[in-house]
């Protein structure tokens, strides 16, 4: 059994709601938090919109004078200092909210950076998705999520989301406590704890194989130096047999 | 360096068009392919309309006699053999072919077959995935194929896609030859010679390790027997510190 | 209350299932037919995998070899004399089905041609979608599906679709019936009823505007004079006051 | 040719750029407001990050007290005074903006009001959407963007959307001035030039006819009084002849 004590692991409430506790995806985050903790990995579950989060494709907003206060820098470093991210997002209309995309766009604001080996910044890293709604939409959003992460640098696991919904239509959100229901809403479902039980394990094992292989080897994948290792460039395009 | 001759790749040109060579989705899925060989991958570049292909979430057509004839099952077998799996899709109206989902299909129609350790099928292999269109469309393709092979069982490597596409509007498509132009379209952009070598080679690299490391480890992501493990049912979802 | 008695609506079942009474989307879509119906509407549900469909960007494969078969010019002589176009697709993994995007393809093929007035082919008429799976997915299928008609120049009218999902992971279909539950799945559902209801009344009430109008007028929209109208050329795009 | 001049546009700019005079898809905006604008629309070009935008589903997040300042309500009203609505995003990993979905998400919370008819609140207007980037995206972005706008209760005319994007890679985006090319990035594009006139006039036609015809007939379409409509639960779902 490997130890996972030295990895850290970052979880991003991207809710809308300004009161964490308000937040139906939190409880999702919490349960693939639990499991990562109980491993002694150090755990942390962020709510963004306790932070203020400035607009925009830059680094630091405050530093163009744009914007007096912007928090993104400090979580940015908490990104940097994480093996794990797991971004979480609510659902609405079937789209991932305002706030994950906000995320994802100061991420990227980052991603012309090198680590020390000359790969984009987010190599040697590992990511996945948690997204709740009363309805319809985990895949449509965890896929974006997930691209997202994968184009600047992180390594998906098999199986790298969870989620949960209710059947067509409006209705109670993840946790949600009916009366006449015996337990709160979603929490008899084993598809959702099955595979926030799975992403949970594949993310530390994604993130262990990394962090012991000091991320991924350089040939053919640093950003400025691509072209000096045997690459596209030089194939022959039409040839048909391999 | 790394030895990659006992790696077998796998890519699959899900073109519209029977006739192979007519594909401009092919020529970027060879320089990918040309990349693997010449690290001493075994390399298979498959056309998936040379195959008769049966609809359906099943396995093999011709055993509930549904079709005649099916060709998927020996299709599948090579993918079950490769190490790497490249879906290569051109794009029509912002969206993967029709082939595409056709071949996502019947690869899920597998999907609830375990692999020797109880884990889903896939698992222990890796994907990317390859798009060109005239115009508009490569991340929204993309997505959805990696997405796929992640849900399955894929391991989704950094960066791991790539494709052509020229500017907005009807116009030549990858490899086109036009008058007064000095190259075929397409063969002067460094950015997609860029991805299309980081992909392949992160493909390698992504590879090479599961297939040393015997795949993933088992804790927490067997099929039938995640609950065995620490999982989600037992976490507090209200748990906020950690 | 307007008469509907001279319009014409197909709707076209996308099911992978070559067994048209297997299909759980064919539920869904006979209700909306259904209403149509009920309405003096000249209504055919047509199950696209009872026809033997060319892959392929062309408007007929016989013509140029590729195929000995090819069905569709058939079904496109259908949808061409009906006012009112409903897609229905089965989700799978999240997406639309092949056979829905092999439909899209081949409608697209015909999309360069012009309607009397000089506009794309399909203008004047109105379009809806259907979906139903046993988890997740309907927005991400419907959007893909409504965008694409919209393109090519279909109107959408509001609350353009319906669908059917239960709650999060496997489980049974629509229409299912199951030990124990007094009614078919699904059909207990008020706002799948609901927002098939609004849908199928809305594309009438498009369709019935659009015929009565002969379409839409032409200026600044025929495919190859849109330049001879007041356009996009000719405005300042730095004007920031209006 | 029919008169315009009692229309009212408003087009909302999502860029994630607080200065409006740095926004990209502000250009293509400009030149389809100034179309609008020729023929006597009462056109209003709106910069949302000129606004201070609470999150949340929310109507005004001043009166829970969430926040202390909210702009949104005044921009809710000149949604609900205009007939035509225009969202327009910029595109960044092949999304839409962050400040695209924050507009979605307070109009949404407004979805379950009505109109004087019993209808959703939005039913008798058109939206369309504009989109730029250097590359990659336009149809993904739109379709997410019309699909909401659809969903709560817009017409969606043919041709809904247009944009512009470069080849695949990084690159200027639309109006960037460069040195050695006569004229500003894509100001040459006819393409998007069409598709910017197309939508832009299909905008006034089909705002024009909503408005003279007062909106949409109310059958099966009022939100609580659908059931009292000819309605889809009555149907049959297992008739397959019409």
């Amino acid at each position: 059994m490997p130890d996972y004590t030295d990895l850290k692991a970052l979880l991003l409430n991207c809710s809308i709601k300004y009161d964490a506790s308000q937040s139906h995806t939190r409880r999702l985050l919490a349960r693939s938090a639990g499991i990562m903790a109980s491993q002694g990995v150090d755990v942390e579950l962020l709510h963004v919109l306790d932070h203020e989060i400035a607009f925009g494709m830059v680094k630091d907003a405050t530093e163009d004078g744009s914007r007096a206060r912007d928090d993104w820098p400090a979580i940015q470093r908490k990104i940097m200092d994480a093996d794990i991210l797991v971004l979480g997002t609510p659902i609405w209309l079937g789209m991932k909210a305002s706030v994950a995309m906000l995320v994802i766009e100061r991420m990227y604001a980052y991603s012309g950076d090198r680590n020390e080996k000359g790969q984009y910044l987010y190599y040697g890293k590992t990511a996945g998705s948690v997204v709740t709604g009363n309805e319809d939409g985990v895949k449509a959003c965890s896929m974006e999520l997930l691209y997202a992460m994968a184009h600047i640098g992180y390594t998906i696991p098999p199986q790298p989301d969870c989620g949960w919904i209710g059947e067509a239509g409006p209705g109670p959100s993840y946790g949600d406590v009916i009366e006449g229901r015996d337990m709160p809403i979603g929490y008899d479902n084993d598809f959702t704890f099955k595979n926030c039980t799975i992403m949970s394990w594949n993310l530390m094992h994604t993130a262990r194989r990394l962090k012991d292989a000091g991320g991924l080897p350089t040939t053919g994948n640093r950003a400025d130096h691509w072209s000096e290792d045997v690459n596209a460039r030089d194939q022959d395009p039409e040839r048909t047999t391999f």
